[in-house]
Order: C-alpha cells, then structure tokens, then sequence
C-alpha cells in the first residue's frame, strides 16, 4: 500500500504500488539519484545501487560528507529512473517520455560487515553478472574504506509512462507523424585496460553483456 | 569559480566548473533529476529539462504539488547524469562507472508567458531537433495548464570520471581481464501511433534521431 508520501498524485493512473513491478525496475538500472538534505539545501548525487531483497544498498567511501550524513539517519529519496523513449506528438504540448521509475522513501542505516560484504557482491554483480567471481575479494583495508548504506523497501512506489502520445481528438488529423522512439541502454565492444597483461581475453560473462541485445541481460 | 556548496569535494580531480563543460553535459542528457524538501522529507522525480543560455528550464502541470512548492522559491537541485561506461577492475572494490553528472543548486522561478514559450520550444527541440517546425504549438489552454519553472545556472559544477579501472599496482598480475564496456542511449526504429491517419511518413527530423548513431545527434 502507498503512504501518503509515496502515492502518485500527478497522474495518478500511473502509480504502480506492488514490489514485483518495483523490484523489476530496481534491478534493471545501474546508477540511482539519493536525494538529501544538509542546512536546509537539497542535494541530488548519482551512486550506484544494488537491491537485495527489501533492502536497497548504496556505497561511499568512509571520509565522504554525503556518507556521514546520510549514516546520521537523516532523510533520503532514492530515485531510479529508465528511460524507455521520446514520445512524438501532433502537438507540442503533448510530447513526453516513455519511462518507469521507482521513488524510495526512507532513511539510511549503515550495516555490519556481513551485509557489507553481501552488498559488495550484489554491487559488482550488478554490473556484470558473474564478475564477483572472476575478481580479487575486497580486503581488509579496503572494507575498511568502505561504507555501505541500506535503505529498506517500506515506503516505496513506481510511476510508469507506456504507449503511444496522447493526442486532443481534434488534432488526429494534422498532417505530422506521431509515435514512439524507443530508447535503450547499448553495450560497445569492450575496451581493454591498456595496463593488461598480454593474452587475456574478456570473460564470458564480459562478453555476454557487451554482446547483449541492448538492455543488460541479467 | 565554484561555490562552497558546489566544489566537488570526493575525487576533487574530478569537479569541473567552466560552463563550456556543464553545458555539453546538460545539452545531451534528456531527464534531469530534481530534488526539492518539503515537511522536512527531500523528493527526487525524474523530469524533462532543456537549457537556454544561463537558464534550465523544467515544465509541469499547473495542478502539480512539486511545480507550486518550486515555484514558492523553495531551494532546488537539479541532477543531469550521463552514464559513459562500466569500469571493470581486476579487484572488486575498484569496480566503476564512468558518467559525466551536472549538479545545479538554486532555486526556481516561474517565468512569464514569452519565456514559457520559448522553453516550451526548446523542450520539444531537445526531443527531435526540427520538431518545433513540425508540430502544432500550444494554444492558450495549454499555456495556462502548464507552468514553466526556471534555474539559473549560478551555482553549479561537472562531475566526471573517464578512462580506464585504477587497480593497485600489486593487482596488476592478476589474471583477469579489466577495461571498460562502453555505454550509449541507443534509439531503435520509430513505432507510430496505431492511430496515425494512412501514408504519413517520419519526417526527416524524426529520422535522422532514430537512425543516428547512438547519442542523438543535434
């Protein structure tokens, strides 16, 4: 069920409320948006992500300000949104997106060591599906560098635009095409650390992503 | 010269603050993030946005919560992220992406109806570069239905990371293959609207978008 915080208002018939729809959107994206608060000023950063069950983890070195404050327990928006396509229509004033997001609503906990080590791996996972065990586990030093924040999945909802333009009746006519574009995500061909140690190819798991049909696989 | 609250302050390499920067960043994204407080609780949703000159400007219905406490003049972020790469690394904890982000802090105003207008051009001419030309433009009811928020780009800087995983030395021998899988916004061919009148063509501008090369063109 929504909380009153996290029931769509605007356009209501596009919030979506159940955690299977969330949790599909949630594990599609790479980068998130956490949103909080310092000396009244709202601040919007970019971070990775990684949804392990009801709870969503982010990551931040142990000397960053964002870090420290969101650990205090304060207030945190985390927003992922995918963007699906350019709507095209007759009139200006009806083109859109095409695009889900979800908006978490919450606050921060840093977790212990074990979930740290659990989100680690779900975060370079995330990335590429079976990475985590092709690299060198994180070591003391760097677990130690390394704080991990978890937001809960309680108040949480999706907002989803699918479909084609909506346009006035009046304007079906117009001699303008109208539609969709789609939009995806597109892997290129891997570029190789020019520190590589002669003879070592992309993984399969490597390979699979960047040769994926557009949208991660995984 | 970056404010206090703008200077990037993790990887302080990585801020960029001349605005021929910022403003490559903001001008091809295509969904900015903004974040706003109210009751205490910061909100990050996702919206269109298109620059002109010194100004960003983002649009929403005149009926909407988050366009009427904006336009109050409250303090705003505004959020641009482009997603470069994935950066693999031969150890986990130096797993990254590669992004060029834009963070805006101010506040909004809501502009006069000649600066509406010519927001509203520039949004649908950040969609389809041509589009402006081809479609019908508002008329006084839309006009009225929808408010136009401005922010000035004073306080604002870049944030950008590029190149290849930095592994520690001792990694370096490592067996596994590290480097970056480029990323891009991939457009597929043009659906149109099932109710598009027979015989109507993509227009060249539409084209030219969905065919492009990957990171629309214009």
């Amino acid at each position: 069920m929504p909380s009153k915080r996290t029931r769509v208002r605007r356009a209501p018939a596009r919030g979506i409320y159940d955690r299977e729809t969330i949790d599909a959107i949630l594990d599609e994206g790479l980068v998130a948006h956490l949103g909080f608060v310092e000396g009244g000023q709202p601040y919007v950063i970019p971070t990775l992500y990684a949804r392990v069950g009801d709870v969503v983890y982010v990551h931040g070195s142990a000397a960053s300000r964002a870090v420290r404050e969101l650990s205090g327990g304060i207030a945190a928006c985390l927003t992922v949104t995918l963007v699906d396509g350019i709507v095209l229509a007759r009139s200006a004033f009806n083109h859109s997106m095409n695009y889900r997001s979800v908006v978490v609503l919450g606050t921060c906990r840093r977790v212990g060591p074990r979930e740290t080590e659990e989100a680690l791996e779900a975060f370079t996972e995330r990335l590429v599906p079976g990475r985590w065990d092709e690299v060198r586990a994180p070591n003391r030093k760097e677990l130690k560098a390394t704080h991990v924040l978890g937001m809960d999945l309680e108040e949480c909802s999706a907002k989803v635009r699918g479909g084609p333009p909506v346009d006035d009746a009046a304007d079906h006519d117009l001699p303008v095409w109208a539609g969709e574009i789609p939009l995806r995500t597109a892997a290129g061909t891997p570029v190789p650390d020019p520190k590589l140690a002669e003879g070592i190819q992309p993984s399969e798991a490597v390979e699979a992503w960047s040769s994926g049909p557009g949208r991660r696989p995984g």
